[in-house]
């Protein structure tokens, strides 16, 4: 191997795609912003074009910059939120990892829908309705509804008002898709009537009543879970 | 703007990434083996070597490989952790980050110290209690301690047994410096004595005794935070 892929510690490029991403934040630069054109760029970076593009390159792979074709760079609608932010994809016990993501999920999501019931306002609600009528639909025409769902709680992290909430989005998509290949049965219907009980307690702006159904919810997933994973190893 | 840096949709590096992650996983590579040399990527990949190299790059970005002079490319440490995993840079508003980040610690934290309190044994409790004198001689050096802060909260979901909450790392130390960053008096004596509390009662396994620790620990940071903001923008 000759030293073109070797580290030199930090290769131009990547001390490019920092200084980049240093500019971005310091110009204020929102989601779907447009950034200068490449020749300003290489101009204000004091850097050749093949280098600004490996930069770009590699910004575009994290998600946080957006190449459009004869239109330019953009920041991206989420910067820096990638598909699998925690690396999940490379923990091999599925079975463990499941079971722990629906922990995970029982430390924050009870409580974030206890703040949506507190803050949530009618536009809001209406939102969260659609997406448990999707969940719904979907479940009848027995199509995957591991997105909407995931669609469903990430609104309810939205409207809990918590900057970070909606930045979990893919670890909550990561956590029902597992769930949903492992339990393919029975978790239809409780998924249906529970999200309906927690649409309800929000609506009524019950955070007890709200935070006690996430809670019922993801503990009867994780009891199918549990009995899954006994059925497979007895 | 030619169309060098152009979408196309997928660039073909993104496509080999993507297939390099799936050979990493599918093969059983852990964090830290080796991949095949270069010229064996390339046959099994059937690329160029500069693609596969533009592909390595990209995830050496994302921290899902590492490329050590003379040596290969190895899968990281964390793959696919990254320095920002939820994009927390990118949000503007640091005030309010900084008072989310603790409430979603106060959701995840105190039920983690549970956990930790019941599974710990005497080797994972003698490597907390290292980490917690840490950051006490590092307060009493007048030093950083954010970045030991952070290992010993991260060391804790470490101890919870959670395959998920070590992954949180880089989020705790963002909160962490971002507090530290704001208040510089009167969270360092606090920070001490309730870390000493976490600690004692996790050695006893006392899981509630635990939980309320964490909890009076980050409500005393929030109301640091409250009352540090109130000054500024009376």
């Amino acid at each position: 191997m000759d030293s073109t892929i070797q580290d030199k510690q930090q290769p131009l490029s990547e001390r490019i795609a920092t200084e980049l991403i240093a500019h971005i934040v310091q110009s204020g630069l929102q989601q779907g912003d447009k950034l200068p054109n490449e020749k300003v760029l290489c101009e204000q970076l004091n850097v050749g074009r093949s280098t600004l593009r490996e930069a770009v390159r590699m910004l575009a792979s994290r998600n946080i910059l957006v190449v459009k074709h004869g239109s330019g760079i953009y920041v991206s609608d989420k910067p820096g939120l990638s598909d699998d932010p925690l690396g999940l994809a490379f923990i091999r016990d599925k079975e463990r990892l499941v079971l722990d993501l629906v922990d995970f999920r029982l430390m924050v999501e009870p409580r974030t829908a206890a703040l949506a019931a507190q803050k949530a306002d009618s536009k809001q609600l209406q939102e969260l309705k659609d997406l448990a009528l999707e969940v719904e639909s979907l479940i009848a025409a027995k199509k995957s509804h591991a997105r909407a769902d995931a669609a469903f709680h990430t609104k309810l992290g939205e409207l809990s008002g918590n900057l970070i909430m909606p930045n979990l989005e893919p670890i909550l998509f990561s956590s029902i898709e597992l769930f949903a290949h492992m339990c393919t049965q029975n978790s239809r219907e409780e998924t249906i009537s529970s999200h309906r009980q927690i649409v309800k307690a929000i609506e009524s702006h019950d955070a007890i009543g709200a935070m006690d159904a996430m809670v019922m919810h993801l503990t009867l997933n994780r009891n199918s879970l549990i009995y899954f994973i006994k059925q497979v190893h007895p």
